[in-house]
């Protein structure tokens, strides 16, 4: 791909603030700025060194449109990987409009949506998982999510992939040099060491896929499905789960008629609280179609926490005090035999107006209901003083994997690269495969390549314009 | 005043963007930044040359928060004339965050709302009147208001006061001089001389003075009275004016019931039209409090757009042909008997439904009403298709007095300077009536030091802390 042309944006968040940057790309960036400024120091722009700073005038003929700081990054020593120029402007849209007509006047364009770090992948800077994980860092609004697109983004994942990319394409080569001599019977690729290598990375994509389980819930949230009847007091535990972290609340209106999303930071990783209709059984139309979501919901969640009013008897009768213990019973027997793996937290709620002897009692009735659950947890908390909200947390990091966070492990957190993976080992086990059935150097040599392919369409070696287009819509403009 | 403490601000536009400036300021700034800086070249941070540009990693102890561009302005050679550092990352608000509270541990604090430029100020990188239209550069949103805003920050307007200021310092100090010889009876000051620079001084503040009924209206945007009923195409007619700029719209709902602003920019000017409810006579309580309101409408705007239907009668029968004509002529006589010096332009709307004949008759009709007026127009328009919107523009135009500011002259926008340049006129005043009754000098040193006083306010030579806190609290923070 060859790029001629010089494109300019705005990189900083449009609206007031003190500066502004304009960044601008391409063979004739420094030509093109020149053009239209004068230093206070009288020193010519293009003559300057690269990554040094200048002040003055961004001139449009006599008119002075700015005072303005401007940095200029030469050869290939820039973010685009080709010469740029980022002018630090007023923060006034008005200014910044004016500088970039300007700039577009002069012979630049406005640059698309993710232009500069396509140009950074294009001009080697940076592989297409690297290109990704900027957008990803941009996005980040907690600690995990922030850790997983920082390490995408040093190239942690993709030198992995990289280099084992690299050993194949050697295996892959000698295993084809065979085919030339053919009739010579030779073996230029060690069969050893090519089973060995097929192994490794076996088990480095099975690892890598695992993680896709870990990584995409940390970079999206950690979805919660919360089961309650509306007057038990969800939407006091999500404010006391959030106003402790005083962490960003997103209220998204959900699609279905009862269904919102909260995201919380808990100890840094996002979770996203899904409240859903409850489960309880009915005949009538509207409710059923409530239950089947909230199943849908729970299928979806990594944990299900089931919060039950530990008072006396509301009108629908949620506590296990007033209401019929056995319904409790049936609708968490319901769940543990739909989703005997998922993770259940069965919390009572209101504890505060409860006797300690009150208390003992409530936590018997609810630990015989889920002593036979593989991962569950009874807590009594009150979401109104905020007693048993820090368990609560606990419990909940508890119950998701996040250890492969802390040891700073590999996350695969992209379904693009899930799905470039899970093909690459369907190859790889076809390679396998034809070992064990000893078949010939040319048959192997297919599978191989697909291998190969899977690999490269990771890292962004095999690519096309229509992948590349997906991916870089998605970033903001100036990035 | 002495500044120990290094300040830290987000200085972009808050929210989401490709990339973001932290800006640190104080006399440890490069310490500080130098403490959670790794550059990738390996070089030691402060050990490098003032505007130059750094690629690294801001890192807490063992954690990467962000791979960010550091720029560095050494000793006095910086926005704030004090060592600073600007911080380049990732436009995400959780990485701005963690920067801010990885330096605010480091040892630096919240920069306050304008600290940067009460630094700039303080450390004699510009003047106070400077230091004010820093803040108006930021809020400009059209050409005229950006071209007074530049000319003041570069010092268009302070150069002249603190040139008079200086050269009557130097007739005070050689008239006080006097005062130690009083007994020989010499005169140090020339005082012909001293009579040139009062009268040139005079002269000056008088145009400076007069300059603000532009200057301001400008920097706020000209108000425009729309007096009309509800049913003549007053939201049709504004949309046309605006659609044909592209400019910004901000509707902010009046205080009263009915008075709706609009900003539009033509011509690079901002214009606010101000909706009235119209000056129909009326008995009624409420309708009687609405004219009360257009009235002190229309003696707010320099311009009364009186705006009517060509068309046949509607309900309240607002055009010339529909109502009793002589109505109309009563409400135009009501408004020209009140503001006679009002510039005024009559518009016949919905002209696109009239023949040519019709339009003559109307335009005729219309005629007779203003031919005694001072500044008035009368103009047939379309705000549907747009036919006569460009004329309106250019007579709304021409009744602006915006010559001073395309003959860039120099204007004053900024009411506390206003406020300072009446005193100081009020002493110089003073000062001619001293010298016109043969005063002695320790008579006139008196009034030329309070004349001396309030130019020093403009420019901040006199200043206090609770003038610095007004004047800066109005900037946004990181500036």
């Amino acid at each position: 791909m060859h790029i001629q042309d010089t494109i300019a944006a705005l990189a900083t968040a449009p609206g007031a603030g003190a500066i502004a940057v304009i960044r601008v790309s391409g063979t004739h960036a420094l030509d093109l700025v020149s053009s239209v400024f004068i230093a206070k120091s009288g020193k010519i722009l293009k003559e300057q060194q690269s990554h040094t700073l200048h002040l003055g005038n961004i001139v449009d003929g006599n008119r002075i449109i700015d005072e303005a700081l401007v940095s200029i990054f030469k050869g290939k020593r820039s973010y685009t990987g080709e010469p740029t120029v980022e002018i630090s402007c007023h923060g006034s849209a008005y200014i910044q409009q004016e500088i970039l007509q300007l700039l577009f006047r002069k012979g630049c364009r406005a640059a698309k949506a993710g232009e500069f770090t396509l140009r950074a992948f294009i001009n080697g800077k940076m592989d297409l998982s690297q290109a990704e994980a900027v957008a990803d860092l941009i996005a980040s609004d907690n600690a995990g999510s922030h850790q997983i697109a920082m390490q995408q983004m040093r190239g942690g994942f993709s030198n992995e992939i990289a280099q084992l990319r690299q050993e194949l394409l050697n295996f892959a080569s000698l295993i084809e040099l065979e085919l030339d001599f053919a009739e010579e019977d030779v073996e230029f690729a060690n069969r050893e060491e090519f089973q060995n290598l097929i192994s490794k990375i076996t088990r480095v994509l099975k690892r890598l896929i695992d993680s896709f389980a870990t990584g995409n819930v940390i970079k999206n949230g950690i979805p919660v499905a919360i089961v309650g009847e509306p007057n038990v007091g969800k939407s006091t535990l999500l404010n006391a789960l959030l106003n402790e972290e005083r962490a960003i609340v997103s209220d998204i209106a959900g699609t279905t008629r009862d269904t919102i999303e909260d995201e919380i930071a808990i100890g840094g990783i996002g979770f996203r609280f899904i409240d859903t209709a409850g489960i309880r059984e009915t005949v009538d139309v509207i409710e059923g179609l409530g239950i089947k979501k909230t199943f849908e919901k729970i299928s979806q969640a990594q944990v299900v926490l089931y919060l039950i009013n530990a008072l006396a008897p509301s009108a629908s009768g949620s506590s296990p005090k007033g209401r019929a213990f056995a319904d409790l019973q049936l609708e968490i027997e319901k769940i543990k035999n739909r989703f005997p793996d998922k993770p259940l937290v069965l919390v009572a709620n209101k504890m505060d107006h409860l006797s300690d002897a009150e208390q003992s009692e409530i936590k018997s009735q609810l630990n015989a209901l889920i002593v036979a659950a593989q991962k569950s947890a009874i807590l009594l908390i009150s979401a109104k003083t905020g007693t048993g909200v820090d368990e609560l947390k606990e419990q909940l990091l508890q119950f998701v994997n996040t250890g492969a966070l802390l040891n700073n492990e590999t996350l695969v957190t992209n379904s693009r690269h899930y799905d470039s993976l899970l093909k690459a080992l369907e190859e790889i086990e076809k390679v396998q495969l034809g070992i064990d059935a000893g078949l010939s150097g040319d048959l192997l040599a297919i599978d191989i390549r697909e291998a190969l392919y899977h690999f490269g369409e990771i890292t962004g070696q095999v690519t096309n314009d229509e992948l590349l287009g997906n991916i870089f819509a998605n970033f903001c403009i100036g990035k």
